[in-house]
């Protein structure tokens, strides 16, 4: 038998080059509806499917290659007489060559078309052919990729193509129906309302191969999720080194932390060290944010991100030069303030696209062959309850809010100690909650804390949190309640006349 | 047309009932080989595929279902008239009720096959005809599942089976073909030896849904990955509540631990808080390990997780209850231990498979769309290397590895200071190196730092940590190195006559 190809794609592109060579090589090509049309039109020389199947192509194209005489000349193994036998019998000819690209489910999706026409973009024909000949890669050589044709011509001219060649050719051809159903079982999820299916398929495309993972004995990879809605991790670099590992995981704490203030009025500055906020400031404009952002925390801050919800000008930016970062992201720069912080060769500038609310549905842990997968923590506080004698004044609850905000944020146990929209002191990642607070206060002994305001992300087991933060000059406490003790620490606050709201919203993260 | 259904199964369970019901129902049953056979014997009323498809079945069974009558059958639209047409003048039959299961690909893959077998078990027809079903479920009803069996006769029975119940299973079925193909494509994957491919596809099954995630106002669920080897989660659950979200968390943190030690003559205890050991201890038998374990610090454990590499005998269990715990976890129970521990009611009491190595080839992170992947961080020390003029004793090398076995398992920035095969004092998650340090100490004033060793997870930017430790009494320090001002520390303990050893690899952990 001659060699035959089956060429049927929806991405023409290239395909008649790709065609004419095989031509060239001595394959008969065969070829479907529009794919056949312009191959003819472009003198290649091809035959229609019908000629092979003896059946005409039908039901608006629903049916056209899922034939024996298709499936026959792809399947049968070579090397086994009784299948050769058996293809001979029945007249099938051999197909040695399969071309197939899917129809644009995943474009479709993107464009946000009709159920009607997400169900017509699901390709059947395709995925057969291109996992009966994966099946057969011994036999068969599978391309489901424009991108190959050129390297798989030339080992074709030059009688290179390998068996392990066609194996990876398989394993690619397996990946992408993999990939395919795995969209198409999501968009039916999300249509009938299904958050946490009995079977979840998740599929994620590599978007850059990481110098290493969290340490340098690990690599590390990212990769992008196909049908995410606005991930976060949306910028622009316009200086500095490649991110690390690090950098984008300490990044994207950052970036919740502004997520937190996308509705504010002022601007916010953040500064992360190992995904916790060790400095956060509100202000009028990037400088006044920054800069208290930075005097929060002059220590921490050194190598770690800032992050400022506005454009970065001339002044701020010489201010950011002041000391070592790895990251700054903001909404803009202007050409001034870039030029000023291009000035670092290493720092990474990166330019945000506007923090919308998360359209991920969940977050997820991976466990060593186990996923915990749970609904983003979207909430901040679902109440402002006062349980105090004395109630918080305006400028407090919005220190309340503010210190909510941020704490809510920080692994968990977490304290923070806020005041006029700046963080004074923080604790987190404590087996104990007090010592957690006392971090804070004791690493901060020089700080004025008379009139501040503490945030926990979880309630008091016991009264010893409120007598100690009285000690230090702290007159407002937010915090989640619901500890059987609670009325212990409401007591201890009346006591030293401070306020205090319970949010009924707790916070851990770990 | 009279209706028609198609059955194609490899798991034959219930598939004799559901057939003979299908027929009192008045459907005209065509089927395979293998079902054909168990249904004629059965007295079922069934015609052959090839009756349908006027084409024999071939190739071993490789083309049997792939057909234009089969396919034609069910992908036309009973709506569209030049569709009933088309199916008309081909004497094409109406198939309407598809009933699937696929070639046993994932058993074959746990079964650990030759290469060959794994081909042979890629099934081509089956995932077609599943496809086919669900992309016309409008107009047909696809069935990948025996669950299924009962509740689609019964809706069928009572002629309520509507198209959102059909929209449900054409779900199903996508969910079923792409968990399929995401198998295969992780097999070639390891096949080819391709860690980190272009197209990551993760299957995923429902374990569990959780009363809740991190927090009550966010939904939890436990998954577990089809192919994964040995996950450590393995344990079979001996009494109390079931697992929480955090639970969960909290015990992979425990096991992970654990399995640092799996090859330690001694047995250990740990105790762990919000994911971080807050206490360790070796010793001879679970009483000595759970003791130092538990003197480590008292506080931290209360409400933890305590997991001992053994068995736990009456004594250790009576020492286990005098405080709260929520997870006891350990190699096996005495019975006589078990009636202590099941004394109380909520106390979950957990019995180990035997840690192996990690066979998850990765970590990862999800962040909000993307995915963070890693390698297992399954190195502790790449060398021991004495830099100082004191060298470590014996005894002081053991408690450097054990040192370093614990505070790699600690969020970043992490110490731990050990003594005697027993931690005194931790500090983690801080974003600057020293106030762990401090926080260690300072936390834990009463105790004797005396000839106790230091583990830190990453190397010292300065000489105040050695300093620091000196004050204390503490005289070994085990550290990776790399600052680039490694010689003020080596300098500094050198001054006070400490010891101190480079391990070369960093363990952050965030």
């Amino acid at each position: 038998m001659s060699k035959r190809a089956l060429i049927s794609v929806t991405d023409k592109s290239g395909v008649v080059e790709f065609a004419r060579e095989l031509n060239n090589l001595g394959y008969e090509v065969i070829s479907t509806g529009n794919t056949f049309k312009i191959l003819k039109e472009n003198g290649v020389n091809a035959i229609t499917i019908d000629e092979v199947t003896k059946f005409p192509e039908m039901l608006d194209g629903r049916v056209k290659t899922l034939n024996p005489y298709i499936h026959g000349g792809i399947l049968y193994k070579r090397d086994e007489k009784s299948h050769v036998d058996t293809v001979n019998e029945y007249n099938i000819g051999s197909i040695d060559l399969v071309v197939v690209n899917l129809y644009d489910f995943e474009g479709t999706l993107k464009a946000g078309k009709s159920h009607e026409e997400m169900i017509e973009n699901i390709d059947i024909g395709g995925p057969s052919m291109i996992r009966s000949a994966a099946k057969n890669y011994k036999d068969v050589t599978i391309i489901v990729d424009v991108a190959d044709y050129d390297t798989i011509i030339e080992k074709l001219k030059n009688n290179e193509l390998t068996l392990e060649d066609r194996k990876r050719l398989a394993y690619k051809a397996f990946s992408t129906t993999a990939r395919y159903d795995a969209l198409i079982s999501t968009y039916f999820a999300n249509e009938v309302g299904d958050k946490y299916p009995e079977i979840l398929n998740l599929t994620f495309q590599k978007e850059q191969t990481l110098r290493y993972g969290e340490n340098p004995h690990q690599a590390g990879v990212l990769y992008s999720q196909p049908n995410a809605k606005n991930p976060i991790l949306n910028y622009e670099q316009l200086n500095g080194k490649e991110l690390s590992f690090n950098n984008i995981n300490d990044l994207h704490g950052c970036l919740e932390v502004m997520r937190e203030f996308k509705d504010s009025e002022e601007v916010v500055s953040v500064a992360i060290k190992h995904t916790n906020p060790c400095g956060v400031g509100l202000g009028a404009n990037a400088l006044e944010a920054y800069t208290k952002c930075y005097e929060a925390d002059t220590v921490s801050i050194f190598g770690g991100i800032v992050g400022i919800t506005s454009t970065v000008d001339v002044e701020t930016a010489k201010k950011l030069n002041e000391i070592f970062l790895e990251i700054v992201v903001a909404y803009d720069f202007t050409e001034e303030a870039l030029d000023v912080l291009r000035q670092k060769k290493n720092l990474r500038v990166l330019k945000l696209a506007k923090i919308e609310e998360s359209l991920q549905p969940y977050d997820m842990k991976y466990l060593d062959g186990k996923l915990l997968i749970q609904d983003k923590n979207n909430v901040l506080a679902n109440k402002y309850e006062t349980v105090t004698k004395v109630k918080p004044s305006k400028e407090q609850l919005r220190d309340m809010e503010f210190g909510m905000k941020i704490v809510k944020n920080m692994k968990s146990n977490a304290i923070v100690i806020v005041k006029d929209g700046q963080t004074l002191a923080s604790g987190c990642g404590q087996t104990s909650r007090i010592w957690a607070l006392k971090n804070a206060l004791e690493n901060n002994k020089d700080k004025d804390f008379k009139g501040a305001v503490l945030a926990s992300d979880a309630f008091f087991p016991f009264d010893d949190c409120v007598t100690l933060a009285n000690e230090y000059g702290i007159s407002a406490v937010i915090q989640p309640g619901g500890s059987i003790k609670d009325q212990d620490s409401i007591d201890a606050c009346d006591k030293y006349e401070m306020t205090m709201v319970f949010t009924g919203t707790r916070h851990f993260k770990h």
